[in-house]
């Protein structure tokens, strides 16, 4: 058994850091391009990072064109306009759409010819600094972009060690005012994260540290979560989780969790975080059956027992989307082709069983 | 409040793994400069490095003058040796020593002039592949070289990003065969670095996470560092648990414990783990008369209170060494000059009570 950890990001947390460091955007380049979404206008991160680049003479220009689930499409347009812009850097700013759509971008800034899913990526991409404004991508501290595929009907990642941000900042006064439903979301994303993570086959200490930690941060949100009221100290653990919980995912890889989601998400609409905590609880008992020593420990982390996390996912997901069967078993189908990093094995009719018991009518 | 968390290194764990990832030496350069003390030639960590280097067709010297506790003079020597054999990269194989030593090679290969304690360090620094081969030091994830310096007689760090490794390969089968007291020092040091961290101002989520993990590991080790006996798993538990505990300090730097314990290492030849152990358990009672809040998270890590930890250190450490005050008093005035990272504050008398608790006669 052998494991790795790596995390090269330098990750920076506080109210107010990317002011109060604006001085490190300038190791990075003379001309940035921010990638971004609409909501960073609002939330005060957008100025923040323009006014940290204007500090340090820096020029940049703005691509807001970033759809909620990034298309290949829109990161090859937002590749032609990085060169065209002559950007030596990249400033993510948003939710996991755009932070993922800006490592690609970074990519394709560089290699314009690149086949994203089928070629090496090497380590020729533009630097980039994440600053994310939702808490549970996690894609601040990941390696990963997850992007659109119409061709095969699917999201499928990307993948590589220079994909890494150089630098994220995590100020979660960006996060104060995000609504309701994406709050729940994207924290019953980062829990998945934490528990999928701890069932891979490239578990180690350090990631099953980071998860515990983030599980109980985020669960300790709980409360809030359903009340939908949250305090300052309230969104910076859920920032915070979210942030570990991507520590871990790029070292350990998601589950079949993540593969099912995708096609929850590609096929019916379904918001990515709450795709993943729909199948979640059923995941988790039946990853009990097969493995108990090992999933014990997930649900000590979670510091409950699997009937009791279920309850807890039901009352913060409220109903549940249903679907024949017959989708459940392409979808359980297309599930058991992917390469899996999880400990325990499903065949494809378990697959359908949990989607069944998740998502069927 | 804000946190930094920052850990570049790439950690591979596993039995055999310097071999079977022979391939990544290659990385850094045709000549390598393997630092090292005495017994890495009985612990197959040499041969492995040496054999890792031979598959990828590069050249090597090895400098293994390295004194316990090295000098100025041994890592100037070192630089020198560098130079000369015209390295390209450094393999610090051993304890924190030859560990610590190879940083400041790596540096003075490439700065021969560099002043070490009074001059910025700047990136220009030979890259490093770290191989430990105890269980304590953390040197492997961590920027700090400890230098023994004369002239001030004390020991005092360097640090840099720049100074951590690229690459550290933990092989527990490396410390199979450690003498029991170089196996409890080792322990001791590595959980003062755990506890120390989470009483550190910079202590952030991430480090706190890693320190819980790290004392969790050290201390399910009680009974077998009590016994002196050991099985693979437990020298995989040490080593991790250590290389957690690096990962920590790495982030938050140490304590009042260390600065007093360099005086007990520089002055007495008390082995460095020992004196931190010697310490660190007056030192948490006073923290906890100080900030219970705080401090009580390290107790609720280290799964006991603190007449029970003393009780357990006591054990560990047999009968103490004991100094007359006047002597405690110079280690005090020493300690408070130094710029500290605790958050909890201690006057002079209060150190020296720390140490008269501890050491004094």
């Amino acid at each position: 058994m052998e494991t790795q950890f790596y995390m090269p990001v330098r990750v920076i947390e506080g109210q107010g850091c990317v002011r109060a460091h604006a001085g490190l955007f300038a190791d990075f380049g003379r001309r940035a391009l921010i990638v971004t979404g609409k909501s960073s206008r609002g939330n005060g991160s957008l100025a923040d990072a323009e006014d940290a680049l204007r500090a340090n003479g820096q020029s940049f220009a703005v691509f807001d064109d970033i759809p909620q689930n990034p298309t290949v499409e829109c990161v090859r347009k937002g590749g032609e306009a990085a060169r065209k812009f002559g950007a030596e850097f990249v400033v993510a700013i948003g939710g996991g759409s755009p932070m993922d759509a800006a490592k690609a971008i970074a990519l394709l800034a560089r290699q314009p010819g690149h086949a994203l899913f089928s070629e090496e990526i090497g380590p020729d991409v533009l630097p980039m600094v994440h600053i994310p404004t939702t808490a549970g991508t996690g894609s601040e501290v990941t390696p990963y972009s997850i992007l659109t595929r119409d061709d095969i009907e699917t999201k499928q990642s990307i993948s590589a060690p220079s994909l890494f941000p150089k630098l994220a900042f995590l100020d979660s006064r960006y996060t104060l005012h995000l609504p309701q439903e994406i709050t729940v979301n994207t924290a019953v994303d980062a829990i998945s994260h934490a528990a999928e993570g701890m069932l891979s086959v490239k578990a180690g200490e350090a990631s099953d540290a980071l998860a515990v930690r983030a599980l109980s941060l985020l669960l300790s949100e709980y409360e809030n979560l359903l009340s939908g009221m949250y305090s300052e100290e309230s969104r910076r653990n859920l920032l915070c989780g979210a942030a570990l919980a991507g520590m871990v995912i790029a070292n350990t890889g998601t589950s079949p969790v993540h593969s099912m989601g995708y096609s929850l998400t590609y096929h019916c609409g379904i918001p990515h975080g709450r795709a993943n905590g729909l199948l979640l609880p059923a995941f988790l008992k039946r990853c009990l059956q097969k493995d108990e020593r090992r999933t014990r420990r997930v649900f000590d982390a979670l510091g409950m027992d699997a009937d009791a996390f279920a309850r807890k996912m039901e009352a913060l997901l409220g109903e549940r989307e249903r679907f024949p069967q017959e989708t459940l078993r392409a979808w359980a189908e297309k599930t058991a082709k992917n390469k899996k990093n999880c400990a325990i094995l499903f065949t494809e009719q378990e697959l359908f069983e949990i989607l069944s018991a998740s998502v069927g009518k």
